[in-house]
């Protein structure tokens, strides 16, 4: 079947509408953004649903981001109101004591501390302005767990994590946002490598794989598969020790 | 019915070692301990399910912790292995920032940062420990919302959310933690109240409330009614636009 991107996209602005009368009426949409497509197509929906001056892009860059041209580029296509708050002096004194503090500080450490500061800037701003935190992942990533647990993995809504890379796409170009945004290569920032590198796979393949279930590469299956097992524990509720008294 | 607290705390650590086998075999416990009964009861759980070997406890003053004598004698207590992560230097960076770059900073924005600096820096250790994290709320606490979201309310396992206040004590003491730390009043450590003087009524009705649905007093019984509906969003997956293929 075909995916119509029009649709969605006005069934996503109505659901977005729908969200805010219920859970934050007058609210507005506070979003990172970051530069790449996720954020911008999410901020280009807030818009449409919320209008313009409901919506609050925070980017947050880690000491100098190479792309942030591309964040600023994006705050004043949709003309929104914005601030840059760095997290890199957070970054920098929370790296230094556990530099000093622990005997090995590991990569996977390194790389997810500063989406968890960004998460918490992102809730510390929302709080100043009356806000409600979008999410912007998409399907595709948290298919296969690419996002860092209560960093850009949470906010309290998400309008994307339902729609694969394609998708998102489709809706960016549906909302008229510049091509260059919307098809940009994904990347984490974190490590420097694209996301593809990163995983092992193209978007193209795995969005295949999740829509159809057909997959022509059977290592890559694979792969897909172990990430996605491995990391379904991130889409779910921590588990709770279930005690019930008895009556 | 009474509460058989010597059961609960025997279903509770073979619970916790039935998480571990699962999801993280040979894996440390992390535990933010902040000197309060609910990190203290959490972290004696773990050294009996695990051994003192696997437990690590991270203390996370902001500056200098009144009570951080506490979480030191929790740590002594238990023998376990642990760590002290100033986050005054991360807050204070932030708060620079946002002092800097906002129009207003909330009450509300300044008293939340702390505990996702918090929870920030648990899963930099954890990711550094081979360690899984430990969530210390507990069930009066959630009812009513007394938590920051994706700051103390998160974590990969849960042990107490579903014993009330009354019910940790009692396990506490089956667990021959000093009585002192079981029975410390309750503080958030952010604004020098009690949970008490902030929540506007005490554990005690709230607890008999929860297990009983009994409260004599109405206005109190309203009080709780609303904060419990207000927060329950804090107990439940993020909401996302539920987008599903035709086929």
């Amino acid at each position: 079947m075909a995916f119509d991107a029009v649709k969605v996209k006005n069934d996503l602005v109505k659901w977005i509408q729908d969200w805010f009368e219920v859970n934050g009426p007058g609210c507005n949409a506070v979003i990172g953004i970051s530069g790449g497509k996720d954020s911008t197509v999410v901020a280009g929906l807030c818009v449409e649903a919320l209008g313009k001056d409901r919506v609050f892009g925070v980017m947050m860059p880690n000491g100098v981001q190479p792309d942030i041209d591309d964040s600023i580029k994006v705050c004043k296509a949709l003309d929104i109101r914005n601030v840059t708050i760095n997290i890199a002096g957070a970054y920098d004194s929370l790296m230094a004591e556990l530099k000093e503090k622990m005997e090995e500080v590991t990569s996977q450490s390194i790389q997810n501390l500063p989406p968890r500061l960004r998460m918490s800037t992102l809730y510390a701003v929302s709080q100043c302005v009356n806000g409600r935190v979008a999410n912007t992942c998409n399907l595709s990533e948290d298919w296969v767990g690419y996002s860092t647990r209560y960093g850009d993995s949470v906010g309290d809504f998400s309008p994307l994590s339902n729609l694969t890379v394609h998708e998102v796409r489709e809706i960016g170009m549906a909302l008229n946002l510049p091509r260059e945004l919307v098809y940009k290569v994904p990347s984490d920032g974190l490590c420097g490598k694209t996301d593809e590198d990163n995983l092992g796979f193209t978007y193209e393949m795995l969005d295949k794989y999740i829509r159809t279930g057909i997959c022509e590469d059977e290592e890559k299956k694979a792969l897909i598969d172990r990430k996605h097992k491995a990391n379904l524990f991130k889409l779910q509720l921590m588990p709770s020790f279930p005690y019930k008294p008895e009556e």
